[in-house]
């Protein structure tokens, strides 16, 4: 048994498959993954890794299977998954996330691939696990599955609590021990016992002020937005794919950005936090439906037009479209006198939260400071947003935490 | 300057006219007074004081002025307002308060009284502080008065923190020093600066987690309705009157509930944690209107008759009517685009809140437990209660955070 | 099994034979019995109690007996010892403790006397465990007392962990888990494996730090002092024996010291803080060693005839003279090389903590302000004191981390 | 002014000359800097950075020089100082320090280089600050120096403090706030006020306990030998010199030795933390007083002669010989009865940690884990150890607060 010392649950004790899992290279390369990636640009403090995480997750995950009274080669099996499921992540975390999956298809996918071949596998095998069957449990599918990726899942309880720990904002400060007691399985699905509906809403609520505040300030969205497209020029350029990509570590991406003549300046710009400005910063409602659904190559286009209408240089416009908000924590499901409820059918405050979280919703064009009225002007003509004159609206902006933003 | 060590805000720096109210018997006095009242029975670390939350506020009130920019006596006179703002608390806290209230009208002439007279009196004078004016913004009154009791005021800010800190709850963590930070005065009224709809958010937030988790515990209902009525009790037998409790510390109140026959078996009871059980616990939809309208007299006349009717000594019987739930903060105002306006009107989460608060409400019917069914029998039926067969409803109930509810 | 938050160790579950016990009288009166006593007059935040503190030392023995692998009725022992090793104190914890001893013996058969009768021995008994076995634990008898009492017992690592929460000192902040993780048993002996002397050092050192900064803090010391006097008037003025003592709780013995015509005005300096001042403070080598053999009779007569020849009131003189400063950890044992050391024979810092704590000794005498000046230079001369002419010697004082002193 | 949020110290204003700096290159780059560097392979979240490090230590000055009353321009120099102090580190902080000091001279050099030239200079003269003395305040030199660089200085509480929080080591948590309180100048010298032998004995303590567990730990030492033997044939192998790598950060050199053929096994081993093993642990007295004083030339050619030896790669051995250690804290000045001493002279515990920190020594020889044995043989003929026999020898080992350490 190995015992990690952790500054959020202090001693983890790692033992079986997870141990050795501990040793292969893809979970170590997790050592050298930021958690937040560029999150960082706001938050200093924020430096935590996806290692550190796994562990918390592989950790509220065992005392989980614990209280549930779940064990041998099942609990193997979870503890393996938890441990292993950030191991398909690129680079500065989920930021170049979209950018592969429009290349590759589904993560999912991609955790096969990896848990699949190698050192993992191998792993995997000797300690009598069947990889697919782990890769499974990383995607969510089956019973289990919902422990390790679903409504109620380990992550997402070891991430809102560490996220607060490193940023400093104490709005993730959730009750993740109670969450962990009170989880049962009923009739195959992974519910919350009696008394726990303000449980459910405890976690929805700490997301949706994590959201605004540290998971999408502007800052940090400007910032991802430009790793996103150097990323992109950077795999054209060096005939990179997407699999290479995941494959690299931070250290990785930042050199080859800076090596690379079509990156060199967005690396220095992120390396001296000297990042673009908010040309246009639009809500919801003065967004045309059909922007939300272009793809990856129609916001390369409206760029492009962008940057030429306002006689820029095409690497001076970043559109940044992100998905409607979802909210997955809204179908968790909680015991009410015996019965499984969502959460959505029995709290009030589920639908406030949607509509706060699409009222919080902002299209982001950014650009060099010098540029940034020009662009504003023609981003929005070319997008048809309808913003009454203002460029930037942020009649409902998220709370900014911190002021290390000079944006 | 006397510095002082606190658990929650480290060092605090005592100094001026706060100096010397110190060393006032009647602040003194609050180190022997709980901030939580029966709180502890749920959450036995909660035995925080009055004297530790007073620092607290004068704390954070100092810090507030200083980002404000006020100075000279008017700071003076707040920062004395701080300190002095619970003097007038009954022992265990808010338990017995509105019992006090009842009796001898408003908190904010008792407040009044106390600083009128004696050596608080003369510190305040000493120092050249009118008292009737620090009683004043203790009531809420003025300008500067919205910073020690309003929507805003620093008092909320403190013990929504501390009794996350002694409870272990974390719902009440808040950014308290963005709250100090970001407060400023817009034509007289005390607001929250640009970009901060959600640190308001926030603060409501935590209030509704903290409320059913931590202030409305059944268990901290129970126990608080039954010293209510034994100190009532205590008060009729002893011809004590209000004007004497507020000068009681918990020591004494529990001292006399045991040496006086009528209420000595509250006594025991409360400090054997052998308390009532609930015989009923009803929601909002299931209780008449005319009930929320009971005023002290009523109520005692209801738990007679309920009493009689179920055979049972009359201390067996204990109604609890809660008000109807309010939301100060929900009137809190942000400066939004220039403009002020209150919470409410911007946020979506306001009404979803006090929808969810609504659900949450309880009457209360509770007895000992050998009575209990005979009696939430009879009290359905006295009261006119709608509860489709079940004493007991708990469709919505408070987190538990803690199981240390034996009932 | 019942849950209980706790703001130290989180979530602390409760079961089997503890659970009963837990609802015993003399359990639930450790709730009305503070942790510290008068330490709360330097520390205002330090409320915590006995009730909390005896969850918390139950909590790390479940889990040192879980890394032991020790299960059955003889962990069932240790866990119900736990939970009643602090049945017997007194009301302000161990600041009469003295008091009852000098009157009754030994602390032991006082536990015996709770154990054998009432509620508890029914719980125990009920349970198949033998009271005056559970009390031979508490005690310290027999191989697994050591860890209820004893140089590397749960006792210590909770408090000092507890006592830094509640004061904000951080010096009593120890790495407990590590410590419950590396006990073993070898040859009948409570160790610490391989690689522990500085882990068993740490402990040591934050007690080391945490005796003149937070238990001998000299405010605390006078205020404890006084209690002592006081107590010790109001069992010969009242007729009341150690053994009612033991059975009162705060409020018991705070009220009834303000209704005895003896105490009362030691009861009103206690609540409002207007404590006697030291007129002397002098370290060990002014002292002559028969002084420390001294009993309790022989303290009583001298201060009488200091306050004689002083003229002033035999209450007005409190003569305060602690035991020669122990150090049960420097006898804690580690594994080093195979090896069972004494951390004493092994740790160069035993021998500098225990010089350190010999200076840091100091013999105080109290006495009202006005009359400090006179009854310290009558004190020197009678007790043969010998100061060089300073009437308050403090070479090396406390670290005062609170200027909450007005002494 | 800029507030950003900090996870150790909350809100940190930073204005003047200060704000300004944090938008220069090289103070950017510190975000790039671990604060710990290879610490991170024992104690996984210990992650945090030179940049956040840099913030702690200019808000514990600002508060310092507060408290002080120093203002004006000379409390900006200070401040620009503490925000500088660190922009002369290498990637990995200070793990290859010692290389470029050899071939450089001394760090005061390097850090005039940086802080006259370029951005800093210029910002620095805007202010009207002059480059060379905010450079002297970084050496320590004169008599606010003492703040930034000394014995009592605030680089060291920041770094304690900092450290504990992030490797979840308790033993760091100083009083920081207390120290920066009590701080005062005395003929020119920073001192400790009265009363505070014990805090400068507790900032002494920490250190004492923080390096075995932390600093030293024997992984953490053998990961940032192989660090810095890969860096130095780095720098050979590419031409580059000591400039360039003070120009770096963690990337940089990260993927440079993966890209250098020489060194591209040491960056496998560190990003898999795939180390080298104890082939030697020699305490202080088995080692000839001859081998303290081998410079690094001199280290070079034992490992040459001892891998020839052993028949095994040059880059198979690597010696690690610490210096003596030191004790700057020892020499911390307080002030006793109105005198200032050193605290070397008045506190008994000083002697006792510099004996333990020359226990706990110890000379290191690391090899691949296949080799280690040969090596270790050969080894202690070839260095002349005298080790009884034993290889290995742990008589006083550090804490292993983790157990992340498969070595």
């Amino acid at each position: 048994m190995t015992t990690i010392k952790d500054s959020v649950h202090d001693h983890i004790a790692v033992e079986g498959v997870a141990e050795a899992l501990l040793e292969t290279p893809p979970v170590q390369r997790l050592r050298r993954v930021k958690q937040l990636g560029t999150v960082t640009l706001v938050y200093p403090s924020a430096n935590h890794t996806r290692f550190e995480h796994s562990l918390g997750v592989y950790y509220l995950a065992a005392r989980a299977l614990s209280h549930l009274g779940i064990e041998g080669q099942q609990a193997e099996r979870v503890r393996a998954a938890t441990l292993l499921h950030d191991v398909g992540h690129c680079p500065y975390s989920h930021n170049v996330e979209e950018l592969v999956h429009r290349k590759t298809g589904k993560y999912h996918d991609d955790v096969h691939e990896i848990l699949d071949t190698g050192e993992v596998a191998r792993v995997l095998t000797e300690h009598g696990l069947n990889p697919d069957r782990v890769a499974d449990l990383v995607a969510g599918d089956g019973e289990l599955g919902q422990l390790v990726s679903g409504e109620l899942d380990v992550d997402r309880m070891d991430y809102l609590v560490r996220d607060a720990h490193h940023t400093g904002v104490p709005y993730g400060t959730i009750d993740h021990e109670r969450l962990v007691r009170e989880l049962s399985f009923v009739d195959g699905e992974l519910v919350l016992d009696e008394g726990n509906v303000q449980t459910a809403e405890s976690l929805l609520l700490a997301r949706a002020l994590m959201n605004p505040t540290v998971y999408q300030h502007h800052v940090a969205r400007i910032a991802k937005s430009m790793l996103r497209r150097g990323t992109e020029r950077l795999l054209t350029a060096t005939n990179a794919t997407a699999s290479d990509l995941r494959r690299w570590d931070d250290a990785d991406l930042l050199v080859r950005l800076r090596r690379c003549d079509e990156t060199a300046e967005y690396a220095r710009r992120l390396s001296e936090r000297d990042l673009y400005k908010r040309a246009v910063w639009a809500e919801r409602t003065a967004v045309p439906d059909e922007l939300l659904d272009a793809d990856h190559r129609d916001v390369r286009a409206m760029e492009h037009s962008i940057a030429d209408e306002a006689n820029v240089d095409h690497d001076s416009v970043v559109l940044d479209v992100p998905a409607e908000p979802s909210m997955t924590e809204s179908s968790s499901r909680v015991l009410v006198n015996g019965e499984i409820r969502r959460l959505s059918d029995q709290s009030t405050l589920v639908n406030a939260i949607r509509a706060a979280q699409r009222d919080q919703w902002r299209l982001g064009v950014y650009a060099p400071e010098a540029d940034s009225d020009r662009v504003g002007d023609v981003a929005i003509r070319e997008l048809g947003l309808d913003l009454d004159g203002a460029r930037v609206r942020d009649v409902r902006p998220g709370i900014h935490a911190t002021l290390d933003e000079f944006n």
